[in-house]
């Protein structure tokens, strides 16, 4: 009888999970601090925490009934939505975060390639394409590669803007008949914002399935939902992690054509999302004011802060997000990293090559900034002393 | 430009949707009864609150915190259940509810099938074959089919006992290289116990994984834990939702060989488990003396409820869940689900032709019981008076 673990078993265990599953690299889980007084601004997190009505809406509902399934198809939640987005409850598919959606969207959408996942060459099946910028969302390869679908990462220009479909048509290596194109907007990690007639016009040549991410949105200057409700192959995801400060309680949706929703209802699980967080939702819909606020005072600090960077020599992208892409002076990135967590200020690091020169800095609150630019400030000085 | 909906474009819509996913049939949630003062014996939810200890621990973590991830692997909740296994953390998962770890165990284990999803023939490759007892937990076809692989359910004997090796080899329906094999311990629906060493000859014999699905283990006098952390190709489900009374919360576990678990955790969404959910689960451990004099109490009122259904007519057949299958006496199970319907009682009659002569009754407090009886003697009198 083999101990779990032994050695000796080790080939005929394996045996047992699909190559496919063999042959991803393992997860790795997103950094957790035990650092303490550590300043996060690594996750994108908004520092505000919900509102008071939202925290009494979920103590109030702690009681008896969570021994009761919740509401399989989050129909209050749609509801309050679908007030809000001018359409129907159809229209909407809620998952236990917009990530359960995007995985969702894939399996969804998307025929497995046959002999397991691969860069898309030109002659791969348009039905097994995953498509994406580079950079953006770092879980759509991860999604397209655990699906066993092909990828399709077209690079972004060097400002991060969305390039014209005269321009995609140029280079040819968009595929303007993917199954599935995931489109970060406003991207990250760049933070940059695109306008909603871009990505109309783009929007308009695809053949496949568009799903505008835009966990971010609340943050921008415009959103794009108008593109899902008016475009049958066009789909929105937003998330209530981010600027509803829910990220706990894993709560997302997606907006799209009636019959691309029937389609991913049957394929979810019965009970996706806990009842506490459609509780939680549900109560953040009815004090929007109170986030609006919030939202305001987290684009003033973005902009103060990047002023404060620009003056210090880091070269700072226009954010329409809750974060900030800088490239630091005098060091490299890493390094960055490195002494910024010396300080206690954790920041966001990404070793692909798109984006290793940059940090990406979440916004917090203004004693966050003042934090972070006074630990600059300090290993500006350090530095100056040393070279 | 199409509006969502329109049927005009209803061809070219459904076109963006794999075939797959087009064939499957349209998800049918629970019944969310809207009824005033029904009670409710049909989802086999625990008739008792959670610990208050667990609430107390629940409402003390809505604050501030909410606005940031979960422990993306639950570690705190898995160094708890390890430690009450007596195995490592590496040899659990945990999911959102143990729903969301069977469909990933399909996933992981079982190639879809070139073609779709079919009832297994001989000639389907073992790898693609998804395997359990029929009647079982009823999502487990479900799930091959979402995944495309191919099914084989084998009928239960009609007292609904494990079969043994020798039979299932004579019978010859059973595959044993099946890639995942789905056992419901207890089973659902009939309420049958299945002893461990049974358990265990099976599973010796067995090529593929196998889940000993454990949701009601509570409720029974004895459970397979053992085989999970024994056989390296035996894993065993568990759940909160019932006998831990936190089915709104969705958390559920794996316990298996660390090379499977790892391999789970690869296509894991990256924050699964929402954190409020890991709160109540941890404290939930915490407190488990409070639990057990519950599941004492159920077993009790299962155990009079199934003595007084017996006196009027039922077959009641031996349970060691928290419910009772039952085939009731002078009319089809059917009409007493409408009857029993019309007093408030809401019990579970599934349509499928094995099963479709009996009542699934979930067990209440003894009040429930004493409903559910009463109601019982009135149908009976009402149709004597009738007959």
């Amino acid at each position: 009888m083999a101990q779990p673990g032994s050695k000796s078993r080790a080939h005929s265990v394996a045996r047992l999970v699909r190559p496919l599953v063999r042959h991803l690299h393992a997860y790795t889980p997103g950094e957790q601090p035990k650092i303490r007084g550590l300043i996060k601004l690594n996750t994108n997190e908004n520092p505000y925490p919900p509102s008071p009505k939202v925290l009494q809406a979920v103590r109030a509902a702690t009681d008896g009934r969570l021994r009761l399934y919740p509401n399989p198809t989050a129909d209050r939640l749609r509801q309050g939505l679908a007030k809000i987005h001018g359409c129907a409850t159809e229209n909407i598919i809620v998952g236990n975060g917009s990530d359960e959606l995007l995985a969702m969207a894939v399996r969804c959408f998307v025929e497995p390639a046959s002999g397991g996942p691969k860069v898309a060459p030109t002659k791969t099946r348009p039905r097994c394409v995953v498509q994406y910028f580079a950079p953006s969302y770092s879980l759509y390869p991860v999604l397209a590669d655990i699906h066993g679908a092909a990828k399709n990462a077209v690079p972004l220009p060097e400002d991060f803007s969305l390039p014209s479909v005269a321009t995609l048509r140029r280079e040819g290596r968009w595929r303007f008949d993917s199954a599935l194109t995931l489109l970060t907007t406003p991207n990250a990690p760049s933070g940059r914002g695109y306008a909603t007639s871009a990505l109309d016009r783009l929007c308009r040549e695809m053949r496949g399935v568009v799903i505008l991410d835009e966990a971010y949105v609340d943050f921008a200057e415009e959103n794009a939902m108008e593109l899902a409700l008016r475009h049958p192959h066009v789909m929105v995801a937003r998330t209530f992690s981010k600027a509803y400060s829910l990220c706990f309680q894993r709560v997302g949706y997606l907006v799209g054509h009636p019959e691309l929703i029937a389609a991913l209802q049957k394929i979810r699980d019965s009970y996706n999302v806990n009842g506490l967080g459609q509780v939680a939702a549900e109560a953040t819909l009815d004090d929007l004011g109170y986030y609006r606020r919030h939202f305001a005072k987290v684009i003033r600090t973005r902009e103060r802060l990047s002023a404060a960077l620009s003056e210090r020599g880091f070269r700072v992208f226009p954010s329409q997000t809750n974060f900030l892409l800088v490239e630091p002076p005098v060091l490299p990135a890493e390094a960055w990293l490195e002494k910024l967590r010396e300080r206690k200020l954790l920041v966001r690091w990404f070793r692909s090559e798109e984006v290793n020169r940059f940090l990406r800095i979440s916004i917090g609150t203004d004693g966050d900034s003042a934090a972070l630019v006074a630990a600059v400030d300090a290993i500006l000085r350090l530095k100056g002393n040393r070279g």
